[in-house]
């Protein structure tokens, strides 16, 4: 057997021509001063999305003033918004909806699933779930101790031995934050039936990432980030999904005035809407939302299957240097190295990885860093090229070869990492 | 006696030659097109928010990338902006925070208050509280049944004797939105203390219409809307204030990432933080709170005790314009006409409000409809000048006077109003 010779740079360069996905890079506003490997965390901007905030502004705002919410369409955006992305998460149209923050949709479906499951009370999910995702189950089961909710925390693992008659909600993010990890989701749906629970997905680290297919799993419940692998912009507007065949006995848990079937006959009744708009709630912040929605309509141009070929192949290429270069410097791989249970994240961790991270980003190479000793590396398909792998991995050789990150500035933890 | 001339349109344009507050309008971008009498809906632009949305997308977001939520300061976004607005209420810097919508907000705080008061279960607010004040409360009651929480109903002037010793919280919306009539916020928060009872004071119709002193009244929670009379844009993010003496006892009801003391810990348990910012949830939509920010710098510079003057003025002309030039037509101003109780809206009643304001919207002269019958003219004295209040009622006029408001396209209701 004759060993592959070592990839080169060159070499990264050629998969770039034969990229077929190399011209949807040009869909994206790229900063070319940077090797930007944080879309897991904030993605980057969709080309356009500059003209047409600016628009909102000056057209819609300044010059329709309150007329905008009907000529401009804002009042029908978050359904709008939400059908469009239904299309990338195998939903229909009328069971996604945006509205609110990720953590406030979780607040909401969690509930609204506990008060469709009377006499069951536990919520199940895995140990190592998103804080925020671990914080709301907390804080539903803390408003609704009287009725004795409780949250069933166990290791990924035991989670299908953990399902059993007393749980209410199988409550799981379908890509692990940290490693990338994929859970199988129809799977898991198909456990969490089986014992008459229902199943709430969090998409945040998955849409985007590899395709998802909320009908094929038969998923009951989900909700999702605008902002990260969705490039909505810093703090987008979250989604939710409700499957219809649930709309109608789901309670909305925080009745604002957008979920009222009649908004604008200000009745001092709520009546909730047909389906999923009831979970709407406030008014949602039209700029932002305005932001969002031309990454979406961005999205639904990107063919999913070449976005998981290609990612799956970055993130593979990354792990080979990294082993075949950075091998003296004591990195573990703790994300799958079996491409088919990993999104499009690489996680390593190394007990100086703040430090190291700091470093690289110094240099333009820029990742995250997730407490206590992991650093994160996205590889985002529609705009991550091939070559960038390799000037990571070769910025990460010089940053441990002559030991740059033991410079004392890259000791001090900023708040955000 | 001799009766005082009938007031001309010259007149009008000299009190605007006179008014302390012309130049302001320079501030806001305004549409040349149109007389805007619906700032209690949505207010104009300020001058630069264009300009800064796009720094925050071109420099912020591409430029930036995950570095600005330190960099350019993201993270603390919400404490600061909270911090600058808290000096238009009558706060301390570390009693407010922007997050969510109102709606959201009505719910954390509610929910929060009703925690603190144990065997006490009523939430007392008034029948005729804006819609969604009233679908939060009883959605809070309907969540915490099995505590026998009930919301208790009273029209405004029966609310002092409906406070009892199992009144939790006081829920008022501190200017009525139909008619603009504003509670004696300091009368009735010290009636809730005397039995007991927290006051949570809901400021979006009165915050930027009229001066508010939280401090003086001794208010304990309050909420507010970005978007209305605060010029934050369409949907801004809203705010809420907690005062000092109460944020160490008010649980996070919504315990996202943001409410953490430490959220960069991603620690598995939640650890609230102190104060204020406990009630932060999920990632704020930054794009919108860049615009908000900005309105609420110019409202800094804006001297509300001049607001406060010309707007009652405003106002007080709009009446008299109308009883004087309109007595024919059957308007019932359904305002107070005692400026000292009322905020900056003069509503109309009329059997045909909605296509007289449809006719009056396609004359250019924008003023909203609230079902059934209440036509709503806001004068945001910021921008608003004396002589628009002359065309206003002089557009009304020709649509009366000629049966504008008969033509069949205005009998159709569109979805916003």
């Amino acid at each position: 057997v004759t060993k592959a010779p070592p990839l080169t740079r060159e070499d990264l360069l050629a998969f770039d021509r034969d990229d077929p996905l190399a011209h949807v890079r040009d869909e994206f506003d790229i900063n070319p001063d940077v090797v930007y490997l944080d879309g897991n965390s904030l993605g980057v901007p969709p080309r356009g999305v500059a003209q047409r905030v600016a628009a909102v502004i000056e057209e819609e705002w300044r010059g329709g003033l309150i007329r905008s919410w009907n000529a401009a369409g804002w009042i029908d955006a978050p359904a709008r918004v939400g059908a469009k992305l239904a299309r990338m998460l195998g939903a229909d149209g009328d069971e996604v909806v945006v509205a609110d923050s990720t953590s406030v949709n979780l607040f909401k479906l969690l509930t609204a699933a506990l008060r469709t499951r009377p006499g069951r009370h536990v919520v199940l999910t895995e140990d190592a779930n998103f804080p925020t995702d671990l914080y709301i189950a907390d804080g539903v089961a803390s408003l609704l101790r009287s009725e004795g909710v409780s949250v069933r925390r166990v290791p990924r693992e035991r989670l299908p031995d953990a399902l059993d008659d007393s749980v209410a909600v199988l409550y799981l993010t379908h890509a692990h934050y940290t490693t990338g990890r994929l859970h199988d989701m129809r799977a898991l749906t198909e456990a969490a039936h089986r014992v008459g629970a229902l199943a709430l997905w969090d998409l945040s680290h998955s849409a985007g990432a590899v395709p998802v297919d909320l009908h094929a799993a038969d998923a009951d419940l989900a909700v999702g980030c605008g902002y990260k692998y969705l490039n909505g912009g810093p703090g987008a507007p979250a989604y939710l999904f409700v499957a219809r065949r649930l709309q109608e006995s789901l309670e909305a848990v925080l009745p604002g005035w957008m979920g009222h079937a009649a908004p604008f006959e200000f009745s001092a009744t709520y009546r909730p809407a047909s389906g999923v708009l009831r979970h709407l709630c406030g008014t949602p912040p039209i700029i932002s939302l305005a932001a969002l929605e031309v990454a979406v309509d961005l999205w639904l141009r990107i063919d999913m299957t070449a976005v998981r070929s290609k990612s799956m192949r970055l993130c593979d290429l990354f792990i080979a240097l990294v082993d075949e270069r950075c091998a003296a410097h004591g990195f573990e791989v703790v994300s799958p190295r079996d491409a088919t249970v990993r999104g499009w994240q690489v996680s390593l961790r190394h007990d100086e990885g703040y430090a190291i991270m700091q470093a690289l980003i110094d240099r333009g190479v820029i990742g995250d860093f997730r407490a206590p000793d992991v650093m994160r590396f996205g590889f985002a398909a529609p705009y991550t090229r091939h070559v960038d792998v390799w000037d990571a991995v070769d910025a990460l050789c010089v940053v441990m070869e002559r030991g740059l990150w033991r410079e004392p500035r890259y000791a001090t933890r900023a708040a955000v990492t």
